[in-house]
């Protein structure tokens, strides 16, 4: 498969995560901040899985699945405390924002659900060059019922997965070969880390 | 850290699977079965994460929690229907005897609790040679609240989880070595089959 482009650098097959190093210290956008107190309907100041999950619709207004909300939270929640603050949010809203649009591109006649070969270009639309093997592995994955499709709330859980994993593998890529050489309690911990 | 036996080899510092090798197509033990018939409570020849739920309490009387279960089932559900059969169930109740019985060991005051020093030792029971930061991260993700103590439903998971990835991790260790080299998509594919 040829690299088509993207965020990501050719030789590794995997991409720099879209939004990951934002400028430090800015002021959170007021479009966020609309977004942040929507979503904090007890107006803790912390937004949890339950209240992104009342936040989140997908095409058809049903709401995302738990897995997908707690996936999103665990992202940011560095202190495990099931929460996340409007700077974290933030970061959040810029990733689902750029997930939904490749997946609205793909997901032409708007069913909420994308096939296989949908799912490769969305991916390599992200930077990513997967292999025909391991985008059917995804789909299987998610969809277990017919194993053909994927829906948008199955696809932000992948999108997480995949970035939380991805991000563990570059950093331990330094020559950036796309190959990594890992002893097993560091194997161990990446994996711990990223599964929750 | 000393190795200090148990079923792994001690170059790698990880564990053989207890009960991973079996005899194949031996008649599942009458214990076994009067078990499985007592969990399968819709006698459907089959088990999901919600009947084992109702079967297995901590020294306290609650049920465990719907992560361990899950991951339980998860363990042997490779057709991902949810539920397993009598024998991937005959499987699971050897590990599932298995780690209670280590948890038991060092549970001695029937709080249905371990420390982090009595988890090291757990571990090392088991054939796994951790270092101490290891183990403090272990408890730290398990325990969000006290970060001091686990359930015997937390360590199960933790015994899940970690069973999973050393097999994954051992297959490609050819060298038996403790170290793996793998390349991006087969780490992926290796995160992602055991995370849920």
């Amino acid at each position: 498969m040829a690299y088509q482009g993207g965020y990501g650098h050719p030789g590794s097959g995997y991409a720099a995560p879209p939004g990951a190093y934002p400028p430090q210290n800015v002021s959170v956008p007021p479009e966020v901040q609309r977004w942040f107190a929507m979503v904090d309907r007890d107006q803790s100041g912390k937004i949890n899985a339950d209240e992104l999950k009342l936040a989140l619709v997908n095409g058809k207004g049903e709401h995302f699945s738990d897995t997908s909300c707690k996936l999103m939270i665990g992202m940011f929640d560095k202190d495990a405390s099931g929460t996340i603050d409007i700077f974290e949010f933030e970061k959040l809203y810029t990733y689902i924002n750029q997930w939904l649009a490749v997946f609205k591109t793909y997901d032409r006649d708007g069913s909420n659900y994308i096939d296989e070969n949908e799912l490769s270009q969305a991916f390599t639309q992200m930077g990513f060059r997967f292999s025909n093997e391991f985008i059917n592995f995804l789909v299987k994955k998610s969809d277990t019922v017919s194993q053909k499709q994927i829906s948008v709330d199955q696809f932000i859980v992948l999108c997480v997965q995949i970035q939380r994993f991805t991000e563990a593998f570059r950093m331990r890529d330094t020559q950036q070969n796309g190959t990594i050489t890992i002893a097993f309690e560091d194997f161990l911990s990446v994996a711990l880390t990223c599964s929750n």
